[in-house]
């Protein structure tokens, strides 16, 4: 694999953050060189671009992972061959039944198959706003609706109101999601509330529980949902192998349900998972030290980067993810702008939240990059932008 | 990669057939050695099993198509990556615009959306039998029914057949479906029936062509039923990198539509394609060098191991495909069994064609091993059948 980090490496800090698109602030030689005419580009832009837009997992998959799927070009041919027993191996992972997992090329459409199994034409998918809106954007395919709540001004979801609002569409909700920790703001649903939620919605109506983002969490007040499915409730639990095992581009992840769910979801799935990856998929879920050096890295340097914006006077919200987000007291399109001026990328829009930027953790030397960028986007820090 | 085949070429012929399954026939060794216990096999007997059952290419990705993918590893961990304008060069392969492409995990994922799309409770696709059977599984998956029509005596789809059936239940038929050359018998359908086909059914009712084998067709007589999509017609023609790119593992395909018939699709739509894959869809189409070798040498083995069978008296229908069937006078899956007791792998059921057997084209001492074992099975030729 192409050390991609080499040129970035040598440059260090603030440095890190140029490349060749856009426009380029003057670089720690001292020079404004602009950028390469076609075809003399050494590298492909994309391969210098900071990329913490997308909460990605920077390290790719590990080694042992790559080992187990370079073996596995031999099937890339085949049908019906040898996968390492990944179904049955995640099922062992959960203490369930293989028929109560479905697998999928990513999450995500584990997402869109829940949505076309469980909403029909009118239905209601409830939920709040911001949170990952695969399902909602899939409720919309197919001409059923979203009911989007809002946060609590502590970025909590409201467990309450959902279940008011379920309760209150009874007839015409086909599922609840949530995402668990949230995405974008990086903030869990306790075990608690996630209990509180099932206790108190008609218990024919399923629950999707999202939780991409299971294994960066610490908080002692979360717990995985799958408990629920063994309890026998109509809950869905998803899971990725983007994340934690750095998969995104190679796509697997996979669904906890009753069997009975899984086979109405089966029904819907048209995608089927690579060779290399069920190899890639069986190789993650053993290769436990990786596991923990990706987790305690990226929550180190999470945390470090929260602090620094805090202690310049930055809202950020406190996060159990591989991302956070941070107040930016203005719009944050402006801030991403003005952070892709330096070949950084940052977040998206996430209406309402129109003034958070979500920033994904990177490397080491990524977050130098974004923190550098930050001082030049803010010199003042949180005084500058009038509000706080 | 690991050369899977170097055994085989060693040891050749006949004994080629031998592995680490089932019955143990002496070897060429003289020897009939025990299989060895748990544990101590030296490679997983799926790997010298001769597998002559699901129409794969026995060669794997050219040299290219690996580099391009081996290239691209630094994206797996990653969303939004460069992807080598793999839609965009689809398209442009067949003169069409990106909005007439539907880019999928394998055609199979396209044909299972097809079904998704078109077709709903109680309405009907209408086909005949033997084919390949994902769009008939998917409806009956949602109420809907299939419409199974018998081929010819001389094992041509009968299209005035087809015609008259769907005409007969017009208000129900959701799709046609055609599989052309047909699988499993290897059958084209000529360019002037599926014209005739299009131009005598209401113009309303989308027709599936199904072109997975499209590459290995000689016949002037067969020609690709894109041209009818530039036409406006209701046509979705699916193509696979399965076959001649021998991709079936990494999971490649596509559909041709008109726009408005592709975004129905997206909707129903749940997988997404590996990036490594994707990589390798790019370096594959333009890797008309190893193209041609794969269909020259698949074609050339083809026609020597079906006049072998014809030289014995054995009927084998005439095939434009990487697969041939053959006439075995009495149930293929006895066939079956005596050839998996040699380690050899062939076919399945098709009903109601219970006396032919599907081979699919492997290597020539794949071949060789086949019609080693056939001369073992039938060491009398087709009069100790009985039949013809």
């Amino acid at each position: 694999m192409k050390n991609r980090f080499s040129r970035r490496h040598f440059m260090g800090g603030a440095a890190a953050a140029l490349g060749a698109l856009g426009l380029r602030p003057a670089s720690a030689l001292g020079l404004r060189l602009p950028p390469p005419p076609p075809g003399l580009a050494p590298v492909d832009p994309y391969d210098d671009l900071v990329k913490l837009a997308s909460n990605e997992n920077p390290y790719g998959p590990s080694e042992k992972m790559m080992a187990s799927m370079n073996a596995a070009w031999k099937y890339s041919n085949r049908y019906g061959y040898p996968d390492g027993d990944i179904r049955e191996k995640i099922a062992a992972h959960h203490g369930v039944d293989t028929r109560n997992i479905i697998m999928n090329a990513g999450s995500g459409e584990t997402l869109r198959v829940a949505g076309l199994a469980f909403l029909g034409h009118n239905e209601k998918v409830v939920g709040v706003e911001p949170t990952f809106m695969t399902v909602y954007s899939v409720a919309s395919g197919i001409d059923a609706d979203p009911i989007m709540r809002p946060l609590l001004p502590d970025h909590t979801q409201d467990i309450d109101d959902l279940i008011q609002v379920t309760k209150r569409n009874y007839r015409d909700v086909g599922m609840v999601y949530v995402c668990n920790p949230n995405n974008p703001t990086g903030v869990v649903v306790p075990d608690s509330d996630i209990r509180h939620l099932l206790d108190n919605i008609p218990e024919d109506i399923p629950v999707l529980i999202d939780e991409a983002y299971h294994h960066f969490v610490q908080d002692p007040a979360y717990a995985t949902a799958v408990p629920y499915i063994q309890e026998g409730r109509k809950v869905l639990v998803t899971r990725t192998f983007s994340k934690i095992y750095g998969m995104a581009g190679l796509r697997l992840g996979y669904g906890i349900a009753p069997a009975e769910m899984i086979a109405e979801m089966r029904i819907h799935s048209t995608g089927s998972v690579n060779a290399l990856v069920k190899w890639g998929g069986v190789a993650a879920l053993e290769d436990n030290e990786s596991e923990a050096w990706v987790r305690d890295t990226t929550i180190a340097l999470r945390d470090a980067a929260a602090n620094e914006l805090r202690d310049q006077g930055f809202e950020v919200i406190p996060s159990e993810t591989n991302f956070f987000m941070v107040h930016t007291g203005r719009p944050a399109s402006e801030v991403r702008s003005a952070f892709r001026q330096r070949n950084i990328a940052v977040g998206r829009n996430f209406p309402p939240m129109l003034d958070y930027l979500r920033v994904s953790i990177g490397t080491e030397s990524e977050m130098e990059a974004f923190l550098a960028g930050w001082k030049e986007i803010f010199p003042n820090g949180m005084t500058a932008t009038g509000s706080r």
